[in-house]
């Protein structure tokens, strides 16, 4: 059972009322990566777990993720607390309330007008929360990987969202709230590989004909190797014959024109997330294939 | 671009019609875990991804899982190819007819009635297929993870079909569609940990005095300890006071009586995914924490 | 504005309960091709319409639409009356009510335990209605060329739940219902031929040296030509060249048994449609491309 | 903040798995009227909330509605219990595996296949839960009236589950959960008219013309009057004909002004698109009325 | 069966074209509290209603909700019209249509593109309508209630709808429009007292054990009491013990920065909705747990 | 089964990141009239067809359309590129980067924090892409119809995005798509003629007393006649009045026959919920009109 305390996990301060950055933050408030879609997919793991142990972790992590739900929505409520007393009282004349809805930016004419700028459970756009967003299928080594990409999402949302914040208390509080999403992965990482082999995960083995098979499907100028289909674990790369030409006859490239401090930005994500074709890394799949190490 | 070749990467031989058989299929179909969901989910990352060797490796699976979900798409339509000639040409008679519909079992009575027995972009319930299944965030060290933990679903809802399907060729076709799943996430496993660090996700380093603690939200009986907590990368573990008890004065415990098949089966799945609260494993966070071994 | 008679536009009688049959009617009432979705179809074209003549058409169609609506879901109420008194009033002991709910067949569990049987904005499996079935864009050539289609399927779809219902009374309306359609569809066919030149739709021309390719970019075992790549008005067939054996070594072909029963009722159902590929017919296309004549 | 203890508010002792009721229990869990539903609406509430009083009303009652959440939960997960060890462990062959699965009823086909028995935010017919299942609006005088309807439906629905449920530890939560529904309702209803005037809601009065206006726009057989129509505060009842007038006496016309501009791009717009009303067109309803040419 | 007159319920007069103002009103025509949701929750409430009062009055208001429809979707065609033209006829230059097109504010790029500036049923932020808004049950103590709560918070997105509205036409019309709902809020009340008692609403009566218990289950600074935890018909305030503090040591207020026009806004907002704490009302409750008086 | 080339159908050459263009074109990504909309159309269609010529022309068209999804999805990408680089590299200080996102316009603030700038399925507005988009049936006779339509709406919505987009090399590439949707909508022309009679469409014949009858239910100011109530085929023009008649000349009332058990549950169902006519009972309305008492 639950019980709560009127006290917030995170102490939250905010400068002044923004319902534009209101609305950006709805996306971990009711978004796809945001908490609510955490702490379900966690909790309705926890309900049908064997392993008390999981259980147990699932609901702390579970329980936590509420009250992130409530931290992130009080920031969305402070944001907005100002533009929801003027219009709620009508303290504006008309037009002059009609530039500031529209001024105030991005979709946050919804939430005033619809939801009073009360905290909702839509993302930053309106597109209302859905239980698609959560996919639990009740097998611990698939959901414990859901868990750990569903943190990591999380955490990259994060980042993003405090990479256009400003305002210092909202700014340390989503650094508060990215950073657990670190420590969540991590736990479940630990889970997934204390368990005696998660991979393949399930219990049918596959059919050794087709397992190690890459099946190299697309074709043309840009086609390279790497571990994922070289690598040890790949017997075989399957290479179907393919031909063709763009119908206008230029060459069928995509190209846009960038500035220079877009090429630079773009040279640096490329350069930072670029792979390393001549590796051959052990894996999480490794890991899950033998049973943990004590 | 896209070419199409009439045969079918696998080849389906159906012994014979059972549209209740059918709409099972139709959750790797149009279902969350199913084909549709896998080419849109690397389709939509091949198209921003700025790495060639992942660009192209995207481009092969999204390509092949559009295959299979020709494939699985051809099951569903050779298991309906009777039912659907006979409501159509309305062979039966009425009172007969509507008993064919509602004795094939589960929402089989939909897709004859609405979608003439064709493959729809449904789950086995009926449901819509919808966009949100995907989880695609534009972050590789996010989308990788993603990209694992959907094979590893996958596998897993392929499995449960396999387990109740008795019609030998579409078991057939059912354990190669199963059998690729888990040669795309060894390829999407190597991926991630080619990249140089791929621990924690994105660029942002989180908090370091929240990036270790554990939140022990969950208290009372069953309360467990194990890695996830107490394991390496944990230094503190927070536990919040907590004492209440259920209002009805029981013990709060949720119980079912079970047959001794059933409880053998549950034990066998307990034991099966028993996790070991005395490892310390090395887990996926610790490998993205470092380079990848050439 | 709108105003209501108590009579029904079509007297209902319906001989017994059948909480099965009430749900499959459902999808007509909540369904994609159903009555609400085709009266809020013609209704929002209406209020933007600028012609007075298909004003007025457009209105005079949606009004009747609703009054199917209510005759469609009168038919449900009906279906359901028994059931309904029973659950709400607690009738039965709960073991019988549950072996009822379940008897009854396909989702009607639903409408019994959520609606209280009564007639719900959803299909027969229990999908929430929602507005991306209306696909009304504010363009008569493109709107008129849609309402004709929905009136085709919405044909179909009654003529699958003539098919399978036995209850004269429910048959007789559905009846009723079906023929309507096709009247329908056949205004919106006289209104779309009324326009000088509907073909292209919009008004920017395409680009003459791609308005007339055909690109053939499914290959092998199966392909055909026929009017819609070789008629009049295709000046050119793009053939990409492809080549592909399924991994399996099989012939990539998908088969199903059939009874002797199925296989009459799936010839009937291909002779019954099949497309002559020599014909080279005049089409929509062609009328739309000259002004109608008087 | 939220804690969690182990013990859940209300002992569950389910007698034996059952899969089509855990199905049906589903409603409560992930429908519309169920507890997810409930506690989200009063967080959301809560969180904007800036009465005290009804602040921390809100925040007790979501919180116990987290708590019923996780009862419900339990309930479908003991139900299910047998079945998921069964089906995850491959334990019976697979015609039998086929036939537990159909012959479990409704949609539990889903729950089991999609969902490994785990209970899932979906309703009893696999409808995914959605965010427009919630109605809070930011104003009290609103959202006070919306909580108590919302007690009111779920008080139903879980009456309607006890009417077919024979399992005494289910009824005995399931009346539990129901009887918490009337004392939440009783607290609202409170809160409701501890306001000083909550009616009309919100801050502008209404236009006294039509504020005690009856429009009686259904007419014919079972025409009837009552309370809602001519007691006390309805001055008038206005009954329209087939030559209605508007109510307020206009001529019941849309217009807007144009500028020049605009007024040319609307007559180019009615000019290019009008239909003749003269014509008598061939149409493709008449094409496809006969074969096609050769 | 439903007639239609070409004449809307109430005159449309509006001053110019604008297309952002267009995008607001859609709240209320494809919105969750909008003419659609709430014509379609009494009409489907209206067909299964056995006692033949409220059926005509459930008919009178359906009817008249959808000449609202009308009135709401007219005067969003009207604030479209000019910009729907220029678009479809491609009067401007693509920049100037670009920048027109943006600078309109919103969403309304969406209504433009997508539906050609026709009104379409989506909410202002581009969601659309879903049939999870109808919250019919079948069962009236429960359906009144919900249509009373509808009503209110339809009354409220109008008042918010005019407090941004500066086109005297347009306001006039909303004005109307939100009257109307105060006086079905006010019918609906009447009728939900007419019963023979309507609480607790269904007929199983609760357990008197938990009828009267308040769960104080949020505790901490701010912990508060009122006529809904105290008053009458709350014998036992259960009170869970708990105690936690914030991970950040301070002290888990949720604050913001607010100007002094804000301030008193909020303030305003605070007083005109306050809560008497001392109070102790007559509810609906005690309204519906006795006959209606003559 | 499918194969790629990693060259576009269609080369891409963009001028410049424009992040607000770049979300108008997803309209064509994952919006309803766009390419995976279309894909998936024919392809749903093609697995479950009879003739091998219509099968092939589907597939032939249905993996074109892939091809097409991926030239706009590529737009897309390069229109966002810049601004993706500069995010996720957090190159801007958080003021100018938030200044950034909202000054783009319309809903790229979404495709840049949740989607980190690539193509997501979504529309314009962020809304979801559902398959309740597409509408096949599985009859072909109503599918060709379907397609035609739907070919003529992809049309018209590129047509749109071409008159507000100012990039050449954009124009060009949407110019390209837009001809493919009419050459098409020629081959789906072509192939609804080549059949033996599609319409009616489907099997059954209409009843012969209701297909020719125009019924006139929108009356007053703006009642026209044309070819759709008048022309050939219409021999009838039925006009309905206050007082009017079911055109079967029933009673237009609902019934159904009811067992003796039914009887008695719907007659106490009725009994306990009936409302009193003669009432004038206080409501919670009177009691929200005046303060509580103390």
């Amino acid at each position: 059972m639950f019980n709560h305390n009127k006290r917030l996990q995170y102490t939250v301060r905010v400068d002044e009322c923004n319902p534009a950055l209101a609305n950006l933050m709805l996306e971990q408030f009711g978004g796809p990566q945001g908490e609510l879609a955490a702490a379900m997919r966690y909790f309705t793991q926890a309900l049908a777990e064997e392993d008390p142990g999981r259980k147990d972790m699932l609901l702390d992590i579970a329980t936590e993720e509420l009250s992130h739900l409530e931290v992130i929505g009080s920031i969305v409520a402070m944001l907005n607390r100002g533009a929801k007393g003027r219009l709620a009282e009508g303290i504006d004349e008309q037009a002059e309330a009609f530039r500031a809805l529209q001024g105030a930016g991005n979709d946050s004419h919804v939430t005033q007008v619809l939801y009073g700028g009360g905290p909702a459970l839509i993302n930053s756009g309106g597109q209302l929360w859905n239980a698609g967003y959560i996919d639990s299928i009740g097998e611990p080594t698939a959901d414990l990987r859901s868990n750990i990409a569903a943190e990591a999402r999380a955490k990259i949302v994060y980042e993003r969202l405090i990479n256009v914040t400003a305002d210092p208390g909202v700014r340390d509080a989503l650094t508060f709230l990215m950073t657990r999403e670190i420590s969540h992965q991590k736990s479940f990482e630990k889970a997934l590989y204390s368990m005696d082999r998660s991979f393949p995960p399930g219990k049918l083995p596959g059919d050794p004909r087709f397992a190690d098979v890459y099946v190299n499907t697309s074709r043309g100028e840009g086609d390279t190797t790497g571990p994922w289909c070289e690598g040890t674990g790949f017997s075989e790369v399957i290479v179907p014959d393919e031909n063709a030409l763009p119908v206008d006859g230029g060459d069928g490239h995509a190209e846009v024109g960038l500035s220079a401090a877009e090429k630079k930005a773009v040279k640096a994500f490329g350069t930072r997330l670029a792979s390393d074709p001549s590796a051959d890394p052990i894996t999480g799949a490794d890991l899950g294939s033998q049973p943990p190490p004590k």
